[in-house]
């Protein structure tokens, strides 16, 4: 398949390590043959020098070595393959840290009937009149904010040799497995179900009927049945996706944006990875700094949303005549991405009100724009925490003081131009984590996360099949409650 | 510190592997002065050799590599000392699997007030009637089935280079490390108040106040306020440990036996880290097989305990009378263990009942005995569960099931003599783990789990310092319930 290998045709050609006994011991010899007091210490320099050469290969194995820097600019792009695979991240420390493909975790992806893959983009072509293929892989996946799906598929379908500096292997054998990922694409199935309700038109896709087929198939997976599925992996980043089976899923590690719509014993910090929303708009390139930022506070999205997304209509009518703010409704279409997009190139601030969920992509739209999120959302959880402390990229503010007229802005107005920028600093150090189909990006640091998972999924895998009688039997882990903690 | 450097004389001397450059150029120089082709061919050739030398030198670096094999024989001596640091393990393969040093987690002892550590020393020698000596650090730690800290307290003292192998660096900056582990003797504290109770003696030590002590003195740190002591490590050996100020140390990672004693916020599976306790009796040296084993199931210990623990004497009603059974009453004293000992190595199975707790020092007993543990404890947990599959060395029955009369007798009577011998490979194997004082055993493997919890710390720790408002706020894994689990 055409995506996954690429061709952008920048990619650095590296120069071969390899260094065989043969390369090494022939010239020796050759020079051996003459017999002078130099050609002697030559001979033995020489050997000294493929020695130390030996000594630096050793830790090259395992490392990636970036041959250059160039900008990253895959962000707007919605049919993204991996023809950046190779592409450096502009952070050469983080790769120099990537796991070595000898640790490499071994994952065995399933070869899953089609209906749950390209079975599903079939049907999302269908719903909007589109002929059905002679050959589904060649449909493209559609973009939208939960299409991370794609990539993790996208990323396993790539040869080996062009997965390097991922923390997880794909092997063919699931005997050799520690990991197992059903690549449903789960939030797609979603969307289509979604997009067929009240148009009218003849039900033809039902996201319900194809988990209980997925979970129906799985089950007769003698690796499922194993460990009860703890070893599975499996997308559910829209807050509705696998819903239906959820309690047959619930001990699989799930990549979630959230845990909106989960039950405690469904989904959890502990047992689960939070992942970002690939995000929709436009990286931004330029410089760090305030020149080009005039806005102080920039937001643009839907003014009405249920539940805790009340406030949002509360923040519009509190901010929408600030004068170094703009508050605009917006939804979602090409123009208004491309709106967006410069409002938060342009803006110092980004706001980050809660909406149906307690996240949604504008949080890592503003990072790839470097416009410092303005975080009101109580309950929000995000990716890669262990990683990333999120203080010294966001501000977050509770909803209760965001609400009060003059509050917010004031709080904003005080913050000196230098502290913007460190914030602006920080984001460009961790935006790798945001970026899908980009080397040592989002992907990698999915496994990467739920590699730190197996210890756990060990132990309860183990523990599951001996006799443990307990009324309740869960292990937690807790925070302490929110106080005194200042934005 | 004496008991730091071992001295029962049979430490194996290692050959040194250090390889400088001075030593590996300076003999192929000398060599080089004299000009013949053969000594060219030789000198060439040492250089080669040499080049092997540090090819292999290398992964050796990261790895323990045991020179010699020889039979464990710590279990029964009560004041181990790591004279048997480099005390190879049987299993062979294990060792190479240790964590390179390079990637060691680097950790950070706090150097206690004296009255944490020796000073416990101290009060339990004194409650015995013993002098204070003017260097506590003279006195031995007295043998207890809840040693382990002492353990790790002796391992963390060893210079670096004796720890060779060990998941962990100490390091004597705070400010480098990762983990922060406090070695107050919190068991042995118990212990010592404990012992006063009812003597009739003054209460010249008190547990209570020492644990508010060394609260208030951490309370202070800077490392402890940093992230509330969620990087910080205890033992909490004895179930009673720690117990009045667990709530001030509940972010930590505890290590316990389990967790009978703590609320699910204290103490959890995800948290904290069950570790064996060290065995008290000798371990089995002989060969596998059932050749010298003539009882098919042993038990000796108390017969009278509390709460579940009653279920003892009703095993001791229905089992007394069994030919081939032998199951006595008895206390802890050196007489008792030398004959619990001599039961263990000449039974099939030793039972492991719950006792004021759900797990004791019996279990690791008859690991170490080659003795097949049939546990009746319906909530008990194991150490090291991810690593082991305690299914594959012990026999779980559900106490309902034991209790029933005949039902345990001809349980294990149907187990044929090779499944048996199956059983005793198997621990075997996994043996190491269950013993303190010896190289990649219970202490390294100890470090190991606790590296592994470093994900969740760090996310925790982050998370604990933003916003989040929720009424409960815990994050949780939880088993399905035990549904038609056999022995």
């Amino acid at each position: 398949m055409a995506e996954f290998e690429g061709g952008n045709g920048s990619k650095p050609k590296r120069p071969s390590r390899k260094l065989t006994w043969a390369s090494v011991a022939q010239p020796a010899l050759e020079k051996a043959r003459k017999s002078s007091q130099t050609q002697i210490l030559v001979t033995i320099f020489f050997v000294i020098f493929v020695t130390c050469a030996l000594f630096n290969a050793f830790p090259n194995r395992h490392t990636t070595m970036p041959e250059s820097e160039s900008d990253d600019n895959s962000g707007f792009d919605m049919t993204v393959n991996f023809a950046s695979a190779s592409q450096p991240c502009s952070d050469a420390a983080a790769i120099a840290t990537a796991d070595s493909s000898s640790s490499a975790i071994k994952v065995y992806m399933y070869d899953l009937p089609i209906r749950f893959t390209y079975g599903v983009i079939a049907a999302r072509s269908a719903s909007r009149g589109g002929g059905r293929p002679e050959n589904l892989t060649s449909l493209s996946y559609p973009g939208h904010q939960h299409m991370g799906e794609w990539f993790l598929f996208l990323d396993m379908n790539r040869p080996e040799s062009d997965r390097v500096g991922s923390p997880v292997t794909r092997v063919m054998d699931p005997e050799e497995a520690e990991l197992f990922y059903v690549p449903f694409f789960s939030s797609l199935s979603q969307l289509v179900s979604t997009s067929q309700q009240g148009d009218g038109s003849e039900a033809a896709y039902s996201d319900e009927e194809t988990q209980e087929a997925l979970v129906e198939w799985l089950e007769g997976q003698k690796y499922w049945q194993m460990n009860g599925g703890r070893d599975h992996v499996f997308t559910a980043a829209d807050p509705k996706s696998l819903l239906h089976v959820m309690d047959k899923v619930k001990n699989s590690v799930l990549l979630v944006v959230g845990f909106g719509r989960l039950r405690g014993d469904q989904g959890s910090l502990v047992k689960d990875v939070v992942v970002p929303y690939p995000h929709r708009l436009r990286t931004y390139e330029g410089d760090l700094g305030l020149q080009n930022r005039p806005t102080l506070l920039f937001f643009m999205g839907a003014r009405f949303r249920k539940e805790e997304g009340r406030i949002r209509d509360v923040l519009f009518q509190v901010l929408e005549n600030e004068r170094d703010a703009i508050i605009k409704h917006g939804v979602q279409s090409t123009e208004n991405r491309r709106e967006a997009s410069n409002g938060m190139h342009t803006s110092k601030f980004c706001l980050n009100p809660v909406g149906d969920t307690s996240t949604s992509c504008r949080l890592f739209d503003s990072i790839v724009s470097l416009c410092v999120p303005v975080i009101v959302s109580d309950t929000i959880e995000v990716p890669f925490e262990d990683t990333i402390d999120y203080r010294k990229i966001a501000i977050f503010v509770e909803s209760a003081a965001a609400v009060k007229p003059g509050y917010l802005m004031s709080l904003l107005r005080a913050i000196p131009p230098e502290r913007i920028v460190e914030y602006q600093r920080e984001m460009l150090k961790v935006r790798r984590y945001f970026q899908y189909g980009v080397s040592n990006g989002a992907v990698d640091e999915i496994w990467r996360q739920v590699t730190k998972k197996l210890p756990l999924i060990k132990l309860m895998s183990n523990r599951d099949k001996r006799l443990v009688i307990k009324e309740s039997d869960c292990s937690c882990v807790c925070a302490n409650p929110t106080t005194n903690r200042t934005p």
